[in-house]
């Protein structure tokens, strides 16, 4: 398995294994590995002839008061991992690799980043797609695996692939969860056992409204009201959101239809954690097959 | 020669160019050609194997009050220059195919984009990098030709490519001048034949700014109110700016050094008119070299 820390190793090596005729799955990642990016490369493995891991905790997506510096850090464990999945390459450069000077350039996402993460972390989606267009402009041509973990982030990678005509095909891949249905995180290492159980709050919210939205419930507010009331009765657990939104778009939706997707935001001690699932309000069956009685 | 309507067959060629191990010379234009266009596709064939030139009038980077709709089109003669010149393929799509969706994500280019042009013409440079940066995604890996007329064109695209690390070597060629100095455009078919000689003085001014530099000149006041002073004098002609600017950054210099650009921006008529040249300010000779009675 190849560690290249230089952009331009890094490229050659996909343009010499595109030039080869093989196509290139690619994992980006900010390390600190669990079952959740494990599940992203195995798929990225089961379906790409050459797999490219990249490792980078990327200064531009945190804010000046975030956890940048206590970020969990372990290259050597990751790479290790990365080597037992049989990837090809990782790519895990240096802050000064990746930004050798100051940064001018800024992308703006618009309405898709204003609210939920990014409302709570001005610039923190500039800085993803900031790095994002920078190692699909290493990586070049490929399919990318993301985590459904991180929707918003999600909306957003496939909103600038889209938009600047990437030639990458976004995939999102389901979240896992612990047995209890906590999300896997990174920063779950920093929950107390105590935390932790006031942590599965968010997924609780999460199903109460799901399951609300499959029992016919297609009005937004009784929906998000009902993940409200979950999440208050949690001791220690200080919420931020809970709310339906459009899947693709995230916006609130007042007559719930189509794709849709739940997402909760919440502190639990110093932690902040999310968490989403996805939901699908069918359209009410057109009058005409509804029976007697009915008029138009 | 081919004609690419669609992203996929223009991504496909070059994909399929890149893999055959040839190199792939880029010019990207707006069509209505002239001898300056002329000059980038001629550079762009001599240095490269395959040579791909797009034909885009953009309209992200032009302002609801500006001439986009008026902005001079010719398909057929500029598609059947670039097969005389011997291009293998020119990209020509529809703003359907550039821009399915509404444009949601935009680029910010800070202090390099909020003076000169950027300050006349608000979302201009943010629809150039937009559009410069996916041609640069259906080209991919290549050499890219930009004339250097465009200068502040010049400095974001370079500041593009250097920010999310296109892989793609930016070259900028000389601006191409009639015989009479006025450097060609395409804006300049709406000039009338009086309003051509006043054009004539955006050039006359970069020369008077020049050669002060060139004599010794240090003082930025002193270049500039040269050069206003010769667009002044000139009947018909209202002058925007007229300044010497540090030739990247394109950030005001009080004692100039290093590699400068002199930049004029007027109207003539209802046509604005921009233009630019180099210069260079050596710094002064050591103290130690000036000779007798100098104190450190």
């Amino acid at each position: 398995m190849h560690i290249f820390q230089r952009i331009d190793e890094a490229r050659s090596f996909c343009s010499r294994a595109r030039s080869g005729g093989t196509d290139i799955g690619f994992v980006p990642t900010m390390g600190a590995f669990h079952e959740g990016h494990i599940s992203l490369i195995r798929s990225c493995r089961e379906e790409n002839e050459t797999v490219m891991v990249s490792i980078f905790v990327n200064p531009a997506q945190f804010g000046p008061d975030e956890d940048f510096v206590a970020y969990p850090r372990d290259l050597d464990y990751d790479a290790g991992l990365c080597r037992e999945m049989g990837v090809d390459a990782v790519f895990a450069p240096s802050v000064a690799e990746m930004y050798p000077t100051p940064q001018t350039l800024s992308l703006d996402f618009g309405g898709l980043t204003s609210d939920l993460e990014g409302r709570h972390r001005p610039g923190h989606f500039a800085g993803v797609g900031l790095v994002i267009a920078k190692l699909f402009n290493v990586v070049g041509a490929c399919r990318a695996y993301f985590g459904d973990k991180d929707w918003q982030q999600l909306a957003v990678v496939r909103r600038l692939t889209a938009e600047l005509a990437f030639p990458v095909e976004v995939l999102g891949c389901e979240t896992v969860r612990d047995s209890d249905g906590l999300a896997l995180s990174s920063r779950n290492a920093y929950l107390s056992a105590t935390e932790r159980q006031s942590a599965l709050g968010l997924y609780r919210s999460l199903r109460v409204g799901s399951d609300k939205i499959e029992s016919g419930e297609r009005s937004r507010d009784a929906v998000e009201e009902a993940m409200a009331l979950v999440l208050a009765e949690v001791k220690g657990l200080s919420p931020d959101y809970a709310v339906v939104r459009d899947a693709a778009t995230l916006m609130p939706v007042d007559f719930l239809s189509g794709d849709l997707r739940l997402l909760v935001a919440a502190n639990v001690g110093g932690t902040r954690l999310i968490d989403n699932l996805g939901a699908r309000a069918d359209r009410p069956p057109p009058l005409s097959t509804l029976g007697e009685g009915v008029r138009a």
